[in-house]
């Protein structure tokens, strides 16, 4: 379930377009299937990775009904971040209706202090109502605004119904650590911490405290091992097969061609009929792609399930 | 008809609300009739001072139709700006099919060079269809996006549809002179240029080649005569009227102060029923009502119709 | 004296260059005596509006030793913001040598939290020495810092050396009234408050609990005018000066020309023997040149002091 | 020597300070004996990382000097960017008396246009001299500016002074791919391309046609190596050695933190005394520092120059 003790990794969603720039609902249904194969617990649609914003408000409805529905057990956290808060709570309040999880909120850009950040949170708990559980995603890199830890204390300790931080601030291992101590000094109710940044430190970010990841890497096992390696004490192991991706997960790092490379990975996979984005979308140059086979090449002499790639 | 020889003056449709929050229909009707009894030539709806992003899609459908319906002959020009093309593809197509004269794109706040704001367009025309009219909205202060003359130069060259410069760049005048300079070159095609800030630079705006203004001053009649004493080439009655409004226009001016005393002084003068603004929003404390009344008088004195406002 | 009990108007300097580029101390005597003549009470050079980066090291310490000396028994506060507290300290101690009556010291530009800005003037007071009296310079709009006023109020409690904020928001009236209002509540101890932004708002700001102006206008006489029948409880007559410059503090408000303007109306008033500026600079166009002439011949029909320029 | 045709590793320097604050002059002499020794070919001294605005300029003139009489042979390239052009000129001037090989300039973090940012670079060369051979620093992560190819082929083509060009915009790689394309279709003379980010992008970008990198990794050995193995065709060894210090350089190129991370792993190699950073500066925790020694245990065991470090 979705809450305060959620743990493990919650895929960050693509959307799948065919060619043609539909919704390719039959790769959806492949890729939530997956998910729950490899061992996710749950998984983030209409985040910034999922081209969210490309779509309208009917297709955004359908993609996330057809997600739910296919997810069965695992929940499904559901980016709502808007413009306003009118178009916020519209989203918010039809996909709790249709039997998500909770939702994700994003500040606006436009937010400088520690009162305008805290006071958007409030409002916006205000305007999709308290009974949504939902997430705070800390993204400065993207969003450019900057929550110390005190302002996410602030936050959740004035909403009752935020139960999560997405962790995406870099670097910010320190922060973990930060919101940790508060929790055990006392000053701060648990609330589950999960990290993005394409899981470039989760090596570490699961041993400042942090519950597991929520990102976008195309091999997403990689981040489930760390996750329970970890878990289980086995640090070592963990580190090891972190480090075999590590190249690969740097690639796919890159601001704005990150998705390009996702969507292509996940279609030599097998799992995306089409690698295709919409508009404004980033292609892979001939030079690029080449850099991504031989990265997998090279990933597959110490992951044997980056090796024999159907696509 | 909203198109490359568009003058005078289009106002800025704040959203009118009534005390608890619905879009007030009735104070729309009297706004925009009243709009067309004093002169103005055509009205923008759902652009930044309008609270667009608090609508949801049916609100802003709803509104956008009752503008127009009440309109008659006036032009009405909708902002379509959102964070992705399909929602700006889905919003224009609707509009127009109601009857709105064309729509307003600004660009995202996230470009930067040369060729990102004019790819930027040229996406957006190929998302809306090349059939309906647009306008360049232009406003760096607040959306942080710089467009050299050469880059809106490109822009109109590159999308025949492209009818309308909403000129509010700051300090602007030079742009005004540099674009009717390519023209008179014959480096580029002829586009209405109306001008924004809240009219703060009009006085030499229409003298620099601006046909008029786009912006939201409670005392509209006062652009009116702005433009069309300047028209008449008035020139000394035209700044005379122009200085009689000017510490009220620069009041008015504040960035997110201002809309709560635009529709302060529409209230006061009648036209609206409620000051009310949707969360997030701003206040005026006493001391700026003081502030605004005491203005008011003093701009009565130098015109009468700031006398006796109903209010 | 400078500190806590400043009143009045401070103008800001601009750096009067020869035609050829070299700083020109017979303008710069000129400058400072007669600002002397009209009732400033103060000075502050080096500011951005100072050219200040445009001065090497030699030539900044040159240029605050002839305003010193030049202004006898009113104080010199001097702009000391750099990239870099060595830079900063260098400066400041040096100034102070020289007899300047405090430093100014503005945010940089990357600073996002309310910790991160509290920390900065710690830092800066540490560098510079607790011994030397600073002015904070709140200046949003050009330095993308937001100060809330319990920011301000954390600066001014921990550093006792802090004297006076140079307010320079925008929309900047209410944050003068709150920290009027801390002092009344007794959480704030008293500082002066001069505002900027070319006097826009002055004639509010004295009423909001503003001690005077600390900014270029190229007719202080104006804003000294403001101050002082403010004082004196003449509002009406306050604004009515105010008002008749409006059109021309308006105009030379705008944001990169502003300076040009304020240099060419310095020359035309006999004050200075050159407009040029150091590179980069922004040149006035003939329109412009036309536009303030106008603007001159204007306001002399309302203030004779701006009738007959000998330039 | 500093040129069109460098190639290889210009190790950018931190600036050594003792415990005390002072800077460290015996580390000084150390660090740049040794980038001798491990076949560096140059060095970039007063860039971002080199804490260089908390020097003041005597103490940047000393360092530059005791770095370039060190040196030797190897070519030393300076930092001189600047809030202003006297500023730039002066120390430009300097380190060139003192037989710097060039120096670097990066744009202002304010430049938006295209046209914005070509005429800023003329100004600069006008301002230190066509004399002086320089190097753009292209770094739109933490300065905000985005130059496109276009952009940097303008600047290059306007400026023959112009050698080199520091490459670190993040993703980058087909921006080298555009800058090579330039040259083959010879619309752009060549210059020398070295590359940043720490080197997280180093074994692709140097098969994109960058010439080796100019950035701070504390095992500057791993980039020598893996520029010389692409030079020898060698490509997987030279990915067998980026991979096993990937772990490592990612955790170094953590914005804010990395300096701290470098120095102390130079301390740790017996390069560095202390690894004290002058204020505003970031401490390791103890938890960041256990990480650090894990990454370092780990590396040892795929490359010895890792192991037994003396501090």
């Amino acid at each position: 379930m979705f809450g305060i003790d959620s743990t493990g990794v919650y895929p960050i969603a693509p959307t799948p377009f065919t060619d043609g720039g539909a919704i390719d609902f039959d790769s959806t249904d492949r890729m939530v299937d997956w998910w729950g194969e490899i061992g996710a617990t749950g998984m983030t649609v209409l985040g910034i990775m999922g081209e969210a914003p490309k779509l309208d408000q009917a297709e955004s409805l359908a993609f996330v009904e057809r997600c739910i529905r296919r997810a069965g057990r695992l929940p499904v956290l559901v980016g709502v971040s808007a413009p306003g808060f009118a178009a916020m709570r519209g989203l918010a309040r039809a996909v709790m209706d249709k039997g998500a999880g909770g939702v994700m909120i994003a500040p606006p850009p436009s937010l400088r202090t520690d009162d305008q950040i805290v006071t958007y949170y409030a409002q916006a708990v205000e305007a999709i109502g308290s009974d949504i559980p939902f997430c705070i995603q800390d993204y400065p890199l993207t969003l450019s605004v900057v929550m110390t830890p005190r302002v996410i204390q602030r936050i959740i300790t004035d909403n009752p119904s935020c139960v999560m931080l997405k962790h995406e601030d870099w670097p910010g291992l320190e922060k973990i650590s930060a919101l940790r101590r508060f929790e055990t000094e006392g000053s701060l109710r648990r609330v589950s911490i999960l990290t993005g940044n394409g899981g470039l430190f989760l090596d570490f970010e699961t041993e400042r405290g942090a519950d597991g990841a929520m990102t976008g890497y195309a091999f997403p096992e990689m981040l489930v091992d760390v996750v329970r390696l970890q878990a289980e004490g086995r640090r070592d192991e963990a580190h090891d097969v972190f480090d075999a991706h590590l190249p690969l997960v740097r690639y796919e790092q890159q601001q704005g061609v990150g998705l390009a490379v996702r969507k292509y990975v996940l279609k030599r996979r097998g799992i995306l009929a089409s690698d295709a984005q919409r508009k404004p979308g980033s292609a892979l140059t001939a030079a690029a792609k080449a850099e991504v086979e031989y990265l997998l090449e090279r990933l597959a002499r110490r992951d044997p399930r980056a090796a024999r790639l159907p696509g």
